[in-house]
């Protein structure tokens, strides 16, 4: 029966099987020392004879009994009694995974990320995601939310715009969904609240540490709210669930809640920042209001709220020149974008042609609305975006198993 | 404070509010009797004047007092002291949605999919496929798998053959994945068990009851196994417990395990077929290997092992001209096929040769073996035929929210 390596400590003095891969070796004469890992932790073991073969980077299976040693990595050290060799490595590692930190640029972190994730390190990223899914899962579910998943092969574009990538769908074109979006707001007219976690793909040509062009997008919609304010509460309830959850456990009661126009002004009154006049809010304004929050009332988060419609798309409701709906700022960045949705169907409409988006092809999106769905808004929400603030990851990429972007589908 | 109907039993006598549609209207006189429902359940309003601007299809508020009446639908009655308006119906809704049964051929039922969805029967389809999500997700975490999230845009094709849909990235052309299948073989290096919940896409011109081109897959992968029964094993596991939380309880211990050669024999000695001579196994072949199974264990399961090598992709592991893996029949349906992989470089390429797989585009999986990875195995499982032959449908589109096939990608 094998044993996972955190749980040594609970076994000293016993003869146990381990099995994981080795990181280092260090050979003393007749004797070696083989530092094991598995994905739960660290071990030292200590060989004789039958340590000669093992190479770094192989998969072994070790019999032998766990001694506490505090001078060994991990604090428990292992005297084999047999070692087998599993899985042998052909090749030597083209990194070097034994040092607690992984200094490598980017490009190669990414190139040999199919190697480059055994780092514990690493590993502990994708360790904390699984548990961001699940708690993400849970908290939504608590809240009454039911799960959807729908397609991600479109008719047609759901965000508008140009960014969408195009598939040759048998004999015609489609597109991959930017969003779940139309399906969702759908949705709400037969389930009330829903919910999903999937993939969304942007064509968007950037290059910067915040986008690229596929993530897990994780989503929700609900019906019978009063205003998008109702949208604020229960998203403020879900990433205070969601971070408990995970450890985290300053996400305030009420978030601070400032009109984008407002933030604005402290933004160049405060920080004396001018934010360019052809955006909503740039980067650098997004991290000064950031800083203002926590100054401000000790949060991580803020909502900025009533974003010029101009910078929405067209499905969301307004109200005035203002969009009734938030964007959602941790540490600085955007992690949720949502708000109210226009839900009759003549001001779907007249938003579409204000906007100049075609019906052709959202006809079956348009047309649900003549047969009634509640008021209702939602929002989208960057998972990876919430690890990468979390773990103050200089790139989102980092917090992606295999990131896409312009010049990246391999690995 | 909005009761859910379903929760009317418990507030007899008292005053509540529920929010919801109109399904059905009898006017008598000065009164009318509403069909209410939400997607918790259904109540009969009674209404006075106040009724006389509800419409069929509108979303209405009710204030009113809870009274057990058995005549009614749902057994509950409320008198109505203030029924609002909150969206109303533009147009009369195209199918009718009252009847108990919706009794619509299936095209048009998927033409009018943002409509036929209100209806409770194919709600509780999509409640049950919400609990199969949640299900399986307990399940596998439950035995120590981590959920992953890989990238469905990829360089090149992880399934071989022609069956993949093509997407224009940027200034090249990339794939949609057609499975997890790379990528979690590159996991189980750095996690051991993984899972992952997603969508697959699969271009191939069906036209069956039982596949449609995108569909979302219950994904696994675990490291150290002895042999593809292991795997058998865990699946069973897995299968039992999700089931289990699905509220149904007769998954056998040991679900019947049998050489697809031996069915073979069987389904010709017993039911007198031939299976084919072009195929591993055809669906009437299946659906008499389902039969088998009842009749001879009362499973509603049985695994199928060593399919011809032939049938299956490079990346399985093989003894001679069988493949150490399995189909899982549920109902004499395929709902799952895994196996043990081949996890030895040289043994890797020696399977892309004989299948003539060029290693070009592959090459960050192919040299990941290079550096060790465990023997694992897996399996694929697609979700909505699982509710397909649990809620014996006639057709898996009716387990998806909105299907993708030949000739469907609207809505």
């Amino acid at each position: 029966m094998r044993l996972l390596i955190k749980e040594s400590s609970n076994h000293e003095g016993e003869e146990v099987n381990i099995k994981g891969r080795v990181f280092n070796i260090r050979n003393l004469g007749n004797i070696s020392f083989l530092i094991i890992r598995d994905y739960t932790g660290v071990i030292q073991v200590v060989a004789g004879k039958d340590g000669k073969d093992v190479g770094v980077g192989d998969i072994v299976s070790v019999e032998g009994v766990v001694k506490k040693d505090e001078r060994a990595k991990g604090g428990y050290e292992m005297k084999a009694e047999t070692i087998e060799i599993i899985t042998k490595s052909k090749e030597t590692l083209p990194i070097d995974l034994e040092k607690d930190d992984i200094n490598l640029n980017l490009n190669t972190l990414l190139d040999y990320r199919t190697i480059s994730l055994r780092h514990p390190k690493i590993q502990s990223i994708f360790k904390l995601y699984d548990l961001l899914l699940k708690s993400y899962d849970e908290a939504m579910r608590e809240e009454g939310f039911i799960e959807i998943k729908t397609p991600k092969i479109l008719g047609s574009a759901s965000e508008g715009g140009a960014n969408f990538f195009q598939v040759d769908y048998f004999d015609r074109k489609a597109v991959l969904a930017q969003s779940p979006q139309f399906y969702k707001q759908i949705m709400v007219g037969v389930f009330d609240r829903v919910f999903e976690i999937g993939p969304v793909f942007r064509a968007e040509p950037h290059f910067t540490t915040r986008h690229v062009n596929e993530y897990i997008s994780l989503d929700a919609e609900m019906a019978y709210i009063d205003n998008f304010y109702d949208i604020v509460k229960i998203l403020n309830k879900i990433i205070k669930k969601m971070f408990a959850k995970m450890g985290i456990e300053n996400v305030p009661e009420e978030i601070p809640c400032i009109k984008l126009s407002e933030m604005k002004k402290i933004i160049k009154e405060r920080y004396n920042y001018d934010i360019p006049e052809n955006t909503d809010i740039d980067p650098k304004g997004e991290d000064l209001a950031g800083q203002y929050a926590k100054e401000e009332y000790n949060s991580d988060f803020i909502f900025l709220t009533h974003y010029p419609i101009d910078y929405r798309p067209f499905y969301t409701m307004s109200s005035g020149q203002e969009a009734c709906g938030f964007d959602l700022l941790y540490k600085g960045l955007e992690i949720a974008t949502g708000g109210q949705r226009i839900n009759e169907y003549d001001d779907l409409i007249a938003s579409m042609k204000r906007k100049n988006i075609k019906i052709e092809g959202m006809e079956f999106y348009v047309d649900a609305f003549k047969y009634a769905i509640p008021p209702h808004g939602g929002w989208g929400m960057g998972s990876e975006r919430i690890i990468k603030q979390m773990l103050d990851l200089d790139n989102i990429r980092e917090a992606i198993l295999f990131p896409r972007d312009v010049k990246r589908i391999i690995p």
